[in-house]
């Protein structure tokens, strides 16, 4: 069946969570690209850790906690100043350079983001970004209070298009994230930019990428 | 209420996970530290991603995946016998040196292992390490099918042991699984060998060490 949408994961897919690596290198130097590194890995594990758990907190919430985790561990010195700097960064992240020419040219498509981000933080990104008008809808998790990779949070995408899963192709860098996808029942496309290992988690991405830019004339074939 | 039952999580807190560095230094010279952190950290991602995609498989299949990845990530040539040699380590790690004697000093309590481990791993590892007769119970997430930090772990103890949840006192190195511990209701006991930052969950362990021999004297205050 062909695809009538298009689900984007948002952050480290359509945004680069480590834009923030200039900042943390002005404000704690020789220590910026470790403490974005961990803080992404621990933003992470705590939403996989606090679903589990049945204690659900915005993403906003849970970025700022596993900033104060690895700022501790790699003794960098955060203060109210310099959270309030890197939580508003997040709010400003960069577009990979491959994004808005591939969005352009699959327009065609309905066109969605599909993220653990709360709106407080989505909202802000994609006006940052000027996609307002990119994205038939914006859905974040945190209706569900609870993270991916579930598979109500794939359902949502689903339920809120209003098209069937199999006209769907769910796209994103996080290759868990795409085996989540594809795992709930949807079709989807791996982005690959660091050429990583696929995920060992029972199920494969349908398609693997090296970058976004591949996607629209593969899915012209 | 004075405890009557000391629930131990296994891997970290009684036994070394990192005990085959040697070994994967031996297979792969210069690399045996990386791979045996990226293979630990990559175990317990699959944990949490596979509970909430609810596509439970056992720790020896997780844990063998696991290695897959960190080997492909590393660029370490993992044959069949490079897996096999790894994979009866594992029944084979070594306890903390701290373990045998404090477990002496506190078999007054009813003592039990709540572990991630299938029964496949669990049982000869416990053997291995001429525990049998320590332990009341030992108790694997496997019957369950879903890991921690899910509340119904740390449930299943409390069923499985026949005392209430305010008589166990709960014992990991794993912040996280004692910052779950304590979300569920039980009393924790984070032993923090390396001098780690306390995960920010929401909940904090109640009581930190800086090993299990402080325990004994902690508990008989």
């Amino acid at each position: 069946m062909p695809l009538k949408a298009l689900v984007f994961d948002a952050y480290g897919t359509l945004f680069d969570v480590h834009s923030v690596i200039r900042r943390c290198e002005q404000l704690w130097p020789g220590k910026g690209e470790r403490i974005s590194q961990l803080w992404r890995s621990k933003q992470l594990e705590y939403t996989w850790q606090r679903s589990l758990m049945r204690r659900y907190e915005p993403f906003s919430l849970v970025t700022r906690a596993a900033l104060d985790y690895a700022c501790e561990i790699l003794g960098a010195a955060l203060g109210p100043r310099e959270a309030e700097l890197l939580m508003r960064d997040y709010l400003e992240l960069a577009a990979y350079p491959d994004v808005a020419a591939a969005l352009e040219k699959l327009s065609a498509l309905r066109l969605a983001i599909l993220s653990n981000g709360s709106p407080d933080m989505l909202d802000p990104l994609v006006k940052h970004c000027g996609m307002e008008r990119v994205f038939a809808a914006v859905i974040s998790v945190d209706e569900l209070r609870v993270y991916k990779p579930a598979p109500e949070v794939y359902a949502l995408a689903v339920s809120k298009l209003g098209v069937s899963a199999d006209e769907i192709g769910f796209v994103s860098s996080n290759c868990w994230d795409a085996i989540g996808a594809k795992s709930f029942g949807l079709s989807t496309y791996w982005i690959n930019r660091g050429g990583a290992p696929v995920d060992r988690l029972g199920f494969a991405p349908d398609r693997r990428l090296n970058g976004l830019g591949e996607l629209p004339a593969l899915l012209a074939r």
